[in-house]
């Protein structure tokens, strides 16, 4: 926790706030703060700035709080990703959400099988859950959306046009002649594929709308090291 | 297991191998072969290439080997890696193998616990385990190196100098003021420090022998998102 996310109802006046739960317990136990510290915190969708300790104990931890800036960037791009596995999803979501992703939208796909989606991880709740991990560890303020669509084929024929316009869309295929660039410094859209890849159908189809198929090479990557890969790449 | 490794004590004759266990079980749940199919496995530390079924049942998979190319080529870095939790260690060594790295240094440092020494992710076995895996991920058959080093002080003063010879030397270090570079397309090494980063004198000493502080950005990235990340900019 690099930095503690704070929402509107920790605010017990303008500039107070008192916390317990998760964030108190991680401030006794991993900061070991006291009273007159000061901690980095970040108000949900807005500034960041720093908290300083007013009252510590093991039942609640109170802050006198200054917002001072803008949160860090977000990343221009927005990731069209095969749900993995419901446990790799929610350790995949805090990565993408670290990276400065503002757009996910979670597909199905034909090699996604059907129960994943019948999966908890995928609740409001635990979406924001994750993704809260994720701006806490990646000191960012602004929560991402998750789109989850359920229908491949309807999504690229009727939204996916509109979606990736002002974009360059890539979609990352093994088998692609063309290397992944790098420093690309323009939005993108980037789809990624479930393990063992999109079918040749929907790599036409992506390719048909527009996207560009792009490889790293011989080496055939998890999901979870494809996608920090590829951005290291783009950005 | 997008390659099967085999080892040589699979061989029962020059071309055949009789696999159990894990690899068998692989077989039979995920990639319902059957007999007459061919399958892409590698010799450890050797060619790649195809086995023909020739017998599968719940007991036992006889195959007919036919080792055909090298592997895909080796990253061309070294990893100095501060030991992370063992758990998050087990799933990074098989990252790092799948991305091609050769060379590995597991050290100490200020912020590494010194209970994580004890773990039997450390030992002999589960580091070629979780190695394996990778390979088998990565469709690459050369073991990684992985050497301990439970002493940062006379690792970098002794032997440092020696081990980065003709390579470029990068620190992550989430201050630096140098981003890290992109396709850089020489021999390097990266050391990545644990959460929460190298201390000063740590980072003050590898800048002496010679490493050079890179930065993301503003974002601060788990160990295991920060390694992928790093090298797609890299390579």
């Amino acid at each position: 926790m690099n930095l503690i996310i704070l929402f509107e109802q920790d605010f017990t006046q303008d500039d107070t706030v008192k916390l317990e739960g998760r964030r108190l317990e991680h401030v006794l136990s991993v900061h070991k703060a006291e009273v007159g510290q000061t901690l980095k915190v970040g108000l949900l969708n807005g500034k960041i700035g720093i908290g300083l300790i007013t009252h510590l104990s093991k039942d609640m931890l109170c802050m006198k709080i200054e917002l001072l800036k803008e949160p860090p960037k977000p990343l221009e791009s927005q990731l069209i990703l095969a749900m993995p596995r419901p446990k790799v999803f929610a350790r995949i979501l805090q990565t993408v959400t670290a990276l400065g992703v503002k757009k996910i939208f979670v597909i199905k796909t034909w090699r996604v099988q059907k129960s994943y989606w019948n999966s908890p991880v995928l609740s409001e709740e635990k979406l924001r859950d994750n993704m809260i991990l994720g701006l806490e560890q990646a000191k960012d303020t602004i929560l991402p959306e998750v789109r989850i669509v359920k229908l491949f084929k309807p999504f690229v024929e009727d939204e996916i046009s509109e979606i990736i316009k002002d974009t360059i869309p890539f979609v990352a295929h093994p088998i692609a002649d063309k290397q992944c660039p790098y420093n690309i410094n323009k939005p993108t859209t980037v789809a990624i594929g479930p393990e063992g890849g999109f079918i040749e159908y929907e790599i036409d189809m992506l390719i048909k709308y527009g996207f560009i198929p792009v490889s790293f090479g011989d080496r055939i990557l998890k999901v979870e090291t494809a996608i920090p890969y590829i951005y290291g790449k783009l950005y």
